[in-house]
């Protein structure tokens, strides 16, 4: 049976061995949970950035560009980092190519360069990368980008919500990480959105009234998209 | 009011501001347990290495030395690493000193070396610590040891344990990682020993017939005695 391991931090990757693994990369609040909403909205490709000026350059060649400072869309590009702006049809985007700007999402994708597939998690697709990793059959490591390298709630929620949904195909009971979040997880129902208002980077997106992106970024299965980084690009499998 | 952190791993430790705050180091299974148990037995100090070699050339200095291989005593040293080694009688310790080696507990010791004080904590200590931080008033980074540098549920639990203790005295709400171990040692409840049966590391130790250890290693305040690690020693504050 494939085991099923979950990296809390981005720097905690070097102990991990992804060679082999299926690496399932999660910035659920908010960069991985716009990514899945924009290519279920026809986006073809996104590339992530780590720095602003590189994503801006995109626009250059076409690309839609999306990037946030402190909460808010930064100056000079099309769309922040809500997965709304791609729902709300202010900016059309089916079609069109995305360059995103992503901190810690940007560095946990990179850091994962050596899994055999990267997927891109969140709870919209939830149900469709179980899925694919049950198809796949391979080890899977969640590697949460985390914030600022630290743990973070959200992410390890989604580590434990999909460990359940593959308890039956993986092994979940031999990593102390998995079997912590399979418990956060249990202790965070029946509603998550009120378990997460808790967290520290839940309060700071209130702060900037960002509560309704949280909510929409823990609906599960809303979309079937699986979304893999390859070659520097993330598009549907 | 001061603040109560928790670093999962010494890997993280890089992201916490040590200076002007308290670490409390903890390594369960079993050397901050053995440490806590060998003071409280009239150790008079201890000095940690993470060389089995270091650690036996202190023997011609006049102290005992504790090591242990693949869970069994190290050749040539006088107690292994289970903290009954200070409690059966087979080697007296009373006014001793003793060099111990432990790989995850040495090295959070050493990276905590910028903290204004490094607390020495366990279970069988965890009323005696919780008193003493209160004293000092100071922020807190509960630093734990791991498993190889991997996440582990023993020394998170205590970590849940220990801010518990302190919520009416620390911000213990600000940190997810503190959250988290809230909530874990919460669903440890009400037998953690229980609990830790099912984590990957305490299944290693049963496998080497430890789980006698991990049952003492998991009693509560059975010790008043606050170790802290100056200078290179460990001794009763």
């Amino acid at each position: 049976m494939p085991t099923f391991d979950i990296c809390f931090s981005p720097e905690l990757l070097p102990l991990f061995t992804l060679q082999g693994r299926v690496a399932v990369v999660v910035d659920i609040l908010r960069a991985t949970s716009s990514i899945v909403t924009a290519l279920a909205q026809g986006v073809t490709h996104m590339v992530p950035f780590s720095e602003l000026a590189d994503c801006r350059a995109m626009a250059a060649q076409g690309y839609l560009t999306a990037a946030e400072r402190d909460g808010r869309q930064a100056e000079g590009v099309d769309l922040g980092n809500s997965p709304f702006g791609y729902l709300d049809g202010v900016v059309p985007v089916r079609g069109r190519a995305v360059a995103i700007t992503t901190t810690n999402g940007t560095r946990a994708l990179h850091l994962s360069a050596a899994a055999d597939e990267i997927v891109v998690g969140a709870f919209l697709n939830i149900g469709a990368v179980a899925d694919h990793l049950r198809k796949l059959g391979k080890d899977v490591v969640v590697v949460c980008a985390g914030w600022k390298g630290n743990f973070c709630l959200e992410d390890t929620l989604f580590g434990g919500a999909l460990a359940a949904r593959l308890q039956a195909d993986f092994d979940t009971t031999s990593s102390d990480a998995t079997l912590a979040a399979l418990d956060l997880w249990q202790a965070a129902q029946p509603d998550a959105a009120a378990y997460l208002l808790k967290s520290s980077h839940v309060r700071r997106l209130n702060h900037l009234e960002a509560h309704k992106d949280m909510e929409f970024c823990l609906r599960q299965d809303e979309y079937a998209v699986v979304p893999v980084f390859r070659e520097g690009a993330i598009q549907a499998v």
